[in-house]
């Protein structure tokens, strides 16, 4: 029997919070996935990703099976123990990444041939390999090997598309076979056509999954878009499954999504804007490379219990970024990292107490105020 | 009265252990000095420094004065605020670093005149501005401004160098002032000629200092006309004051500088070398860029207690070198300045003990060894 216990322990309209119940930990959700392309969640200590209160990382089988490779972890012990992260780790199946390398694969109904970014090596991605390289790496749930369009495209691109990734999770389906203590989640597809992602969860279901990612958004169609596929498609998918919302997002994205019934969610955001000298806090997006902070003796909010927050003013941050110190990368990480964690921990707690809409209204009333609480 | 109280606990030869006890707490010598240039060291956070056993760090007037400013680091409430560290700080003057900008700068009798290298503006380092920037900064160990001639240079040329650096040496003492709780520590030069340390050495206590530091040394010389130095100069200064070897340097100068009796070092070479893929241990340096650690499952040294040595593997090491990820920099400074703290450990243990013959005689043959342990 693969899969793991999802307990669903309070809803609010749309929004549910739960506990998915792993070998490797549970899972609080609705639950945020750090980051850890290359075996690390870029400018961290895994303890000190804990320490923000994630449950579970992100992996991504396209980088790793690239640079070390998916044999070389394997016999290292696994991903867990090469890359020092003991909690449950989820990892993409390549094919979205694969895809983006626009002119340097080919697509197929077996799969993708592509060349590695690295060192032009060739290299062929398909449900069978995808299983087996996720496999390999030790992940606890793994992703179905599909296909995500560019945009924009016509219906009907987006129609083929889809259907040549329910075929795949197909594939998927039966190249994972039976792994007690190891999940596989099935994605759904369609793009904003609610014909389309209703045919999409309906193959997905008759085939069955241990979770349903919903994927092809956050790929440049906006927010509104975003949202309004959430406003039905989380519905066309199983109650008793967690619900993954693949590479989102900005916080006021997250909020939306967990609104209409999102269980998980994934995005290097919070990371990489931590590495450019952008702070994401209750108040909004604070670009410390501004001049405007160099005096500034204040946190970068007082009520955050960041190591950031806690030891330094903006000036410093400020001075450390405009001077290319790693400190900086590294404080404005686990800032970011801190925050978005507190703010899941809000959304758990808000649906937990049926308070989720008065929760929302204060989230998006602060952001109004502006980044610096008056004094 | 200025100055910090030093207590000699143990002597061994020509080595010495002991305390320096300062109002922001003590410093046990012998000492290394992580070197934090721009009010960071370097891919650490402050905590972490202090957990590798440092007591005391050095910060770079040039650097400081020129981003973000003498006088806003005061006006944010100085140095040890501003960067999160508690402990104390030594300061350097500038001196050594604004000599370095060969065409940029101008030498009379006042002091330097010199462009920025970050905006090109022009400033004016001399002993009285050394002084008030090393005020504002809020260095507990203050250093006197003095000059280091460029190398090779004749003894004539050596010699003016030393006798303007002991004016400025003078100049320095009287804009220093009384200050409780804060040193002002001068500086030796004199290059590789006996003469001229003992004069120098005999210019610098008829001033008066609170700790003496060897100049002109680790600037290319080698390591065979350093300890010719180390072996006479030390005994020049008073046996009360603790003696500073300025920018030095690999773990076998630091074993040979502290058997004749150095008191105080710093260096960038454990975090440098950290960022470049380079490990420092008791068994030599480690190139971990080398293809032959890719598979290796052993921690860079089983025995010891970092981070990097208890959590990961060589080959994952290896991995985030080659993919150049920023906890590839964090993991390897954390062990090489754990590693250089553990050697002073051992050594002021050493001395304790009367063993530091047999203590240098260990360190030696276990880097003849070479870098892997027996299985």
């Amino acid at each position: 029997m693969s899969g793991f216990a999802f307990d669903l322990t309070a809803t609010d309209g749309a929004a549910r919070t739960g506990i998915i119940s792993t070998p490797r930990g549970q899972i609080r959700t609705p639950a945020f996935m750090p980051v850890g392309t290359a075996a690390t969640v870029k400018a961290m200590l895994p303890g000190s990703v804990r320490e923000t209160g994630a449950d579970i990382l992100l992996g991504n089988t396209y980088h790793l099976m690239l640079r070390p490779g998916a044999e070389r972890i394997a016999r290292l012990g696994g991903l867990h123990r090469f890359m020092n992260w003991d909690g449950p780790i989820l990892t993409d199946s390549g094919g979205f990444q694969v895809m983006s390398l626009a002119g340097l694969r080919k697509l197929t109904e077996a799969g993708v041939t592509f060349a590695s970014h690295i060192d032009g090596s060739r290299h062929l991605l398909s449900p069978e390999t995808s299983m087996e390289i996720q496999r390999l790496l030790g992940s606890d749930i793994v992703m179905a090997f599909d296909e995500c369009p560019a945009l924009p495209a016509t219906e009907d691109a987006v129609a083929a598309s889809m259907r040549l990734s329910m075929r795949w999770a197909q594939r998927s389906r039966d190249a994972f076979g039976d792994r007690p203590g190891h999940a596989l989640f099935g994605i759904m597809q369609g793009g904003v056509s609610p014909d389309l992602r209703a045919e999409s969860a309906a193959a997905l279901t008759a085939i069955g999954f241990d979770g349903y990612a919903i994927g092809g958004l956050a790929v440049g169609e906006g927010q509104e878009a975003m949202l309004g596929v959430l406003d039905y498609a989380p519905g066309l998918l199983p109650q008793d499954k967690p619900r993954y919302l693949m590479g989102v997002g900005k916080p006021d994205d997250i909020v939306g999504a967990v609104q209409r019934g999102v269980d998980m969610m994934d995005c290097v955001l919070p990371s990489r804007s931590g590495r450019t000298g952008q702070a994401w806090t209750r108040r909004g997006q604070v670009n410390l490379r501004n001049a405007r902070h160099a005096d500034d003796p204040r946190p970068l909010d007082k009520d955050c219990g960041c190591p950031a927050c806690r030891g330094y003013s903006r000036a410093y941050l400020h001075h450390v970024v405009r001077a290319g110190e790693m400190i900086a990368g590294m404080l404005l990480t686990w800032h970011n990292l801190h925050y978005y964690q507190q703010l899941m921990a809000g959304l758990r707690a808000a649906i937990a107490a049926g308070r989720l809409g008065d929760f929302a209204d204060d989230f998006h009333a602060l952001r109004a105020e502006g980044d610096i609480a008056p004094i």
